[in-house]
């Protein structure tokens, strides 16, 4: 029942894939011009699934971007999302969460932003922070009140039942989710930096932050090939999209995105003979007033 | 990790219960002044360990309450928490979902009013519903979109696994859960509702529909003995409280609350001298201001 189909950048969900193996660079790599034509076949043809997702209301999608800083997450979503109607779309960015957020489960934040039947959902980084940040830095463990033995115990092991549980609940009630890895090299990593730095009008995205977490850059990769082992599923797969080159990553993204809805088979949802009569019944009610 | 213990009236974990085995009378029936006096033992104690639980921090408690109409929700509710600081204690009555809560899996509108670490959280129904009333009336499902033949493929079976591992992660993550089925017989509610017709001031309490579900009561009954079997879990017991005699199951209830508060060892949190040094350093700032 769960709706996916075989490409290159899926991660296979035998728990096998190494990290090492997965390319930064796209071995079908597009050149700049035909990538930008590819990406606005695919954002068109989303553009025209996206009001019948709503019409049918029987779905929701959700997209969840992951990748180490710079690997290109906030300009994909641009890119990609830019043509859908934003009144059935919404982009969640989640920071470190708040005093609040920390005194309940680590999905529970997640949950409340979840998109409703009949709309597009985007995560921009998720609830696989936990699971990559706070394993990199397990002292986060501490804000969450997580600091017994027992509560420690296993923890990790237990954060990847939790997630893969509740994911595939929720494509047992009617989201189907797409989880994307955007894949950089820590060569390209770098000279996005040294660009932040070069270029005065990019200078503001430039964080002090980003450069010591890069230090733990061998952490952060065995973090991540645990979340993807762990976590592609049928019901939720992860994508590792070679994220070096901008242009062709978006035309590969945009395209499992409309792939996927069209899969969906979002016909425009029928009319039987019942409706029928009683819409014109309803006209001649407006005829006569 | 999860803390329970034997208890006459706790479900075994091992799906093995039948519902016409379970007592509707206690068979340990506390005479009426007997039962006020227990009740309010454990009501003072649980009054004296809410505090600790808000001072630790480590745990949130979840009291889940379900039963028929008229086995006594609302005021085993009202007997066993009103001596609590409702600063820390949070009752949700649920009814049927909204149109924007029906947009999302069954859970979300339940995870939205979790408690926080600290605090009790109380259901008065809850996401069982899903699994009871919706099961006996599974035109209900067409509400939430749930219409095509793949999304209702063993729809229970896998919403019994949603619950399993959701609540399982809510234990994880420090919530302790208590399910109490109030269980009354068909005799005792019909007993109850002619009260609610023959008495004025309890006219307001009676629903016509109550009676029409009164219909159903074989179907409910098949129905809670499949909840039971399916989520009664060491880190989410359920008790089937019986519910004919109202004061002995204040005081059976109560008892189970102030007794898992209890075995959570809520010890106030410790000061280190690391701590203590700097309260004595505050204090000589307070002094010289």
């Amino acid at each position: 029942m769960y709706t996916w189909t075989p490409h290159p950048h899926l991660v296979p969900f035998d728990d096998a894939v190494r990290i090492g193996d997965l390319p930064t660079s796209p071995p079908d790599r597009l050149g700049k011009k035909e990538a930008v034509k590819e990406l606005e076949r695919h954002v068109a043809r989303m553009t025209e699934l996206q009001p019948r997702l709503y019409a049918r209301d029987t779905h929701a999608l959700l997209l969840v971007f992951q990748g180490m800083d710079a690997a290109g997450k906030d300009s994909t979503i641009r890119a990609v999302l830019s043509g859908v109607n934003p009144a059935g779309c919404k982009v969640w960015s989640f920071k470190a969460p708040s005093e609040e957020e920390l005194e309940h489960d680590f999905l529970w934040r997640i949950q409340r932003r979840l998109p409703e039947r009949g709309t597009i959902g985007v995560f921009n980084r998720s609830h696989y922070e936990e699971l990559l940040v706070v394993r990199v830095h397990p002292e986060l463990l501490d804000n969450a009140r997580l600091r017994s033995r027992s509560m420690r115990e296993h923890i990790w092991a237990r954060r990847f039942r939790s997630v893969r549980a509740w994911e595939q609940h929720l494509a047992d009630n009617g989201t189907v989710i797409l989880k994307f890895f955007l894949h950089v090299s820590a060569d390209e990593q770098k000279r996005r930096f040294l660009d932040r730095i070069d270029k005065p009008e990019k200078n503001w995205k430039f964080n002090l932050g980003d450069v010591k977490e890069r230090g733990h850059w061998a952490a952060y990769q065995q973090a991540y090939q645990e979340v993807l082992d762990e976590t592609s599923r049928p019901w939720a797969p992860w994508y590792a999209i070679p994220a070096d080159d901008k242009p062709t990553m978006r035309a590969t993204i945009a395209g499992i995105v409309a792939d996927t809805l069209d899969r969906l088979d979002l016909r425009w949802p029928e009319v039987d003979d019942a409706m029928r009569a009683r819409l014109q019944e309803m006209r001649a009610v407006l005829e006569k007033a």
